[in-house]
């Protein structure tokens, strides 16, 4: 299978050597020029648990040296979405498929206005990573895919993307209701980014003490109120517990808005808490939680880049 | 005058240096260690603009070797009135007043109802000040000091208490309505410190980033409400607006919250943002914004000591 891999920060590095490894024809497109001179020079560097690699993988600054792939895996930030959807226009041939793992929600809707939904599919997968150095990952050492139709239903097309990506080294799930597992998902980073990230700790307590878990519980509840206004069958006491085992069961970790925060890049946070502001406001739904979070981690971004 | 200090903090330590080169009778009186040591081991250093000076000022650990004061200065951080007020017990002599200009609301009534409010008065200051280091403090330039009676007028006792200021060396206002003023400054608290604290940056972009202008003028919406339940006389626009002109014309003070968080010391968010939050659930007014204000600063002061 020919893949391109839109993004090569952590996440697409991850995904591009575990294809790589498992024999794919796979190709790294970044426009950072730090990522692809780090990566022509030294090689991919990915450590996972005891094991670390360093691996010979392709990497481009020109999308077109990557055209007409089997499957884009399209692990660029969600604020990038546009500009990286446009570009997949240019290297899109008659049998690509554009697969997005993206956090938050909004970003099947981004890209398959730009590209076409007969191309886009969705969903989540439970690996993280982080790109300590340009080109060197550290990644989870298990984890897992899940892919559906955005519309609901497993198609043949999500069926054969299936068996695909198994072939190119990951354990998939073929979901009936993708939806779901996006907004539980958003749930999770609903529940712990922005906390972690404006009071400058690890996941772990954004649930462990109490006033952040007053907060945390709000959000989810915020959540899940959405959720059951756009149709989407997912249960309030399930989903605030699955918040609180994944801040436990990822006690240690910095999430990814922290890490973006830290490093003076711009966050996610649209896509996650303020997906919940606007799709409330759309809604009726008051969300006071995610209107604060959202905009105090904006206004810690704005500091950055004003 | 005899005037006893209780708290050589920051503001404890620009009064007294104020009213001791005025020639009063002044003793700090201070728990921490390491500043009664370097008080006197080195004098007490303070700094106004160019101006530099050590003082030669008493201070003692034991509060009552500053017995029956004229004059008791309030000067702790809001979460130790209890404690603070209950030693003042044990100095306090028939003619001895107890004034707090401290921020936030509610330490009037605590002071009060443990010293009794026949000796207690209550006024809010514009000085501001920073002890950078044990016994140094860097203090504003000019500043004054505003007293009145709890309940309403300017009472004898306010008049003799704005004399013995005057001739302490301080600029006084006796003013009619003393809880107008402790709002105006507490919304201007609201709407600067717990924003400056948890995107860590200077005043004045809790103002002049829009997210942050936002929260800012929601938050100060919801002091203008409480305030308008509890019968205060407070024009909304013309608060807002104080607000805002106070983080210009602070711009680049880091706000004390933001140096309570950075110091790893508890802050005074429960008397600020948190006194809003609590005020109007007593008055069925909702206070969103100042509830996760609240309790974000909590859980990053709870973080440092767990």
């Amino acid at each position: 299978m020919k893949i391109t891999i839109v993004g090569a920060g952590s996440i697409g590095t991850l995904f591009g050597s575990i294809l790589f490894q498992a024999g794919q024809d796979v190709t790294l497109v970044e426009k950072r020029h730090e990522i692809v001179e780090a990566i022509r020079k030294n090689g991919l560097k990915i450590i996972r648990g005891a094991d670390e690699k360093v691996l010979k993988i392709k990497i481009t600054e020109n999308i077109e040296e990557a055209a007409n792939p089997d499957l884009i895996m399209f692990t660029v930030k969600s604020y990038d979405n546009v500009t990286a959807a446009r570009d997949c226009l240019k290297i899109i041939g008659p049998n690509t498929t554009i697969l997005t793992l993206q956090n938050g929600v909004g970003n099947y809707e981004t890209i398959a206005s730009i590209v076409g939904e007969e191309r886009t599919v969705v969903g989540t997968t439970t690996f993280g990573s982080t790109q300590y150095a340009p080109g060197c990952t550290r990644g989870s050492e298990t984890g897992s895919i899940s892919i559906g139709e955005f519309a609901g239903g497993i198609s043949e097309r999500i069926s054969t993307l299936a068996r695909q990506l198994r072939e190119g080294g990951f354990e998939v799930f073929e979901v009936d209701n993708v939806n779901k597992l996006i907004w539980t998902k958003l749930a999770v980073n609903v529940g712990i980014n922005a906390i972690g990230t404006l009071c400058n700790f690890e996941n772990l307590y954004t649930s462990k003490i109490e006033e952040a878990g007053l907060l945390q519980k709000q959000a989810v509840e915020e959540v899940a109120a959405v959720a059951k206004a756009k149709g989407l069958d997912l249960d309030y006491d399930h989903l605030y517990q699955h918040v609180v085992d994944v801040s436990e069961s990822t006690a240690k970790n910095k999430c990814s808005m922290l890490q973006d925060v830290e490093n003076k890049n711009l966050t996610e946070v649209l896509t996650i808490n303020g997906a919940i502001m606007e799709e409330g406001k759309k809604l009726g739904i008051s969300t006071p939680i995610n209107f604060v979070l959202t905009n105090l981690v904006k206004a810690k971004e704005t500091y950055h880049h004003r």
